[in-house]
């Protein structure tokens, strides 16, 4: 039998690469997909491309999406100051509206044209900013819109979203990336990292993978700006 | 108070156009948003700018979507010819997977951002070519996620998906429209339209229009090629 397919969400960052690496380790072909949705931190598509080339993807597309252009977000709108880590359990400026929820329908899309039954996702309600579409019961309802939008899922043929961090630590997660084999030299986790791939240090996403390492007891291999 | 804002999702075609009247009959300060993805029938992007502005959208836009990269519709892949109407309950190669997920999920974050609750859609479960996505259930699993997937669903503003077509046969949304004060003159639905916006006259798309006209006893006025 041909191994079975799944579609890869790959940002570039680290969560992300942990994930392909998973899905790789369980038997999927791994057809990796990303978007460039003008995101300020572009340098993360091109850890993204390295992340899909070092862990096999079959395939990998970038796939453009206009959405920056609808503005609400500091991650897409350069007008907004990209904060640094505060530890607020409000939903901060770097949310970017329906976002997961986006990426899964161009998923889903390319999922029924490929016939893969697979979705992997690298979200986590644990070490997360606050996000609503991050949360296992986002992840629950959109299953269940999958079995109802597409060809495929009135075919009898159900779409399963797979996350498998969603209830791990960063360290853990990080535990289960260097297992698997995972360089994180290659990640790229920052919201605000320079063109050149270096990491701010200070903002959410820098600081949850920054205690992350150090929970996890293995050295940080991330280039900072200032170090 | 001020008017309460919706984003109404516009093609360009006939069916939207209704959809945008009927909204901004209700009071709504209607946001048009369109998409750019790499379908073939480009005409309708120019019928959606007219259609926007005749029905006085307070503003539109169009959002570039590579998803037509990913292939797997006739309305995306120039290899994949255009099937004329052949009366069929099977799924046709016009079908875009996944495409109301993905323009739902991108109004979304659109509605969000504008802090709108309401999203006017224009499909029918009726006179329509069998696609999973155009179905009542569709939408209310939508709906579901939608509040879950959002900072203003987590807050308790629930987003309410309007599909004020979806027991209209396509007579009645004509005869709808032309209550409204819709110039359907202006309005593009061909699958395979030219680039001077004329109709094939043979799609599955043409021929549902054509068959409304004529059951709404209302004179046909697009412009088809050989006519």
């Amino acid at each position: 039998m041909p191994p079975k397919k799944a579609i890869v969400l790959v940002s570039g960052g680290l969560d992300s690469a942990t994930v392909l690496a998973k899905a790789q380790h369980e038997g999927f072909e791994c057809y990796a997909l990303s978007f460039d949705y003008g995101q300020r931190h572009r340098a993360e598509l091109q850890a993204a491309k390295r992340v899909a080339s070092l862990l096999q993807a079959k395939e990998h597309r970038i796939i453009h999406l206009g959405i920056g252009a609808l503005g609400g977000s500091a991650l897409t709108d350069s007008t907004l100051p990209v904060p640094h880590y505060s530890g607020s359990h409000d939903i901060p400026l770097t949310y970017v509206p329906a976002r997961n929820t986006i990426f899964l329908a161009i998923a889903l899309g390319w999922a029924e044209i490929l016939q893969a039954q697979d979705i992997f996702i690298g979200i986590s309600a644990i070490d997360y900013s606050g996000y609503p579409d991050c949360r296992p019961e986002f992840i629950h309802a959109f299953e269940k819109l999958a079995t109802i939008a597409t060809k495929a899922g009135v075919e009898g043929k159900h779409c399963h979203i797979h996350a498998p961090l969603s209830h791990l630590s960063k360290a853990e997660t990080i535990r289960l990336g260097t297992q698997l084999g995972v360089d994180y030299s290659q990640t790229l986790s920052c919201y605000s990292a320079t063109d050149a791939g270096l990491a701010c240090g200070h903002c959410d996403s820098c600081t949850f993978r920054r205690q992350g390492f150090e929970a996890a007891g293995i050295p940080d291999p991330t280039s900072y700006v200032n170090s």
